[in-house]
């Protein structure tokens, strides 16, 4: 794997007041990739991105209560379903924990997660939508 | 602030876990920034590194296990000590929760640290060993 992250998501317990936060407060203005349930905020070199704790979870099929979900996921995407499945195969033979199988998914990319071993969640994507770096 | 991040910082539970995941598993390359204590990927733009969760926990002031922790930090760093005091008391003035108020801290640097509605951490600091941008 390349030594770079694209996204990290936090799940968020009620996005408006995380907006405010992240805009009055930080002063921050969002991406025009943004929707009304995904904000998504341009830094150096990464996004970092806000949304529904409990839809995050639901995304990365875990429970969002209890010890199952840290808050927060990686996303590291790659340039195409094939190095999706590819990645995937590879890290499954080295012994990661597939948390999800590669699958398209509803808003149009092609995704699965991970975890380490705190259980933080990576995802590893393809994204139609978006330059890949 | 600007729309940046410096470090995000994992709280691991088991530092050689965590390494082996990091360096064997994704193959990373660790960066010569490291010590024994704590491990730093270079990434696009951020650094991402792993620390103690206990440690990471003790440094933010907040307590490792229940609600209080989320398991992670961010760090935004800033150019100077009066810079990192402006940016607090601007937050401050604000509402915004001040976890840890500016200190000068053992690794010899100048540390504080807020929280944003999930309680998620953002240390705010001036680290003179690292170029800052």
């Amino acid at each position: 794997m390349e030594q770079r992250l694209t996204f990290m998501t936090l799940g968020v317990k009620d996005l408006n007041s995380s907006i405010d936060f992240y805009e009055n407060k930080f002063g921050w203005k969002r991406s025009e990739l943004s929707n009304n349930e995904l904000i998504i905020y341009q830094l150096n070199g990464i996004y970092l991105a806000l949304y529904s704790r409990n839809e995050l979870a639901k995304d990365a099929t875990v429970d969002s209560v209890g010890n199952g979900f840290n808050g927060f996921t990686f996303s590291y995407n790659e340039r195409s379903e094939k190095e999706v499945d590819d990645l995937i195969k590879g890290l499954r033979d080295k012994g990661v924990k597939i948390v999800k199988e590669p699958q398209k998914v509803f808003w149009g990319g092609y995704s699965s997660y991970i975890a380490d071993p705190d259980e933080n969640l990576w995802e590893i994507a393809y994204n139609p939508y978006l330059k890949n770096d």
